[in-house]
């Protein structure tokens, strides 16, 4: 069961970059939670709440010509019982952020209801 | 039940800032879980997982003369089951970070499993 939800956690861990990563809006919608409230960090940002300011949030960058390339590295499950938070990296051309990223199921499907990326300094 | 683990995770997410802000190393370590894997991004920081780990930079930040002054503002409880996320700003003497927290029951108690805190761009 556990492990269950730990591959689960890590296959929709890939889907969100998958999204992001081909500026896929309609697959960028179908994760995103509609029955649990939703967060979500932007780098430096205000927090957004709630699915409408989110996925607005997520059509912006997913259309806009300056999109960054990114790459989930090292991607780390901490398992709940029908949920999670997976933590990992994000490899931009711009420098490394470290992410949390939350799950939940929602009648069976994987969803997402929680993200949050900040940059990591680099060592001196 | 909904209203109940919204109740319990805002609960668990003051303790975990009074105990910050009060110093208490003792409650910082009865708060975070023993059964789940834990992990902590302090602001800039690499991350830290395990439990040895993420103490151990608690015991360095509560114990060090330089500790900061932190104040929760607005907390957004996100319930599942038996766990949840909690995002809510950090108010400090230096300005404002956002942070989302994780918490999941053990044996019915509250643990926290997840900490992440990154800085807020001030509006231009």
């Amino acid at each position: 069961m556990a492990d269950n939800v730990t591959s689960a956690l890590v296959a929709a861990n890939e889907a969100f970059y998958d999204a992001f990563d081909t500026g896929d809006m309609q697959a960028m919608e179908a994760l995103w939670a509609r029955e649990h409230d939703v967060a979500c960090l932007h780098p430096g940002a205000e927090p957004l709440f709630g699915r409408e300011a989110v996925l607005r949030s997520w059509a912006d960058i997913l259309s806009g010509s300056g999109r960054p390339a990114i790459q989930c590295l090292d991607p780390r499950p901490i398992a709940f019982e029908r949920a999670g938070v997976v933590v990992c990296f994000e490899l931009l051309a711009g420098g490394r952020l470290v992410a949390t990223n939350a799950f939940v199921t929602e009648n069976g499907v994987w969803r997402m209801v929680h993200h949050q990326a900040g940059p990591i300094s680099r060592p001196a």
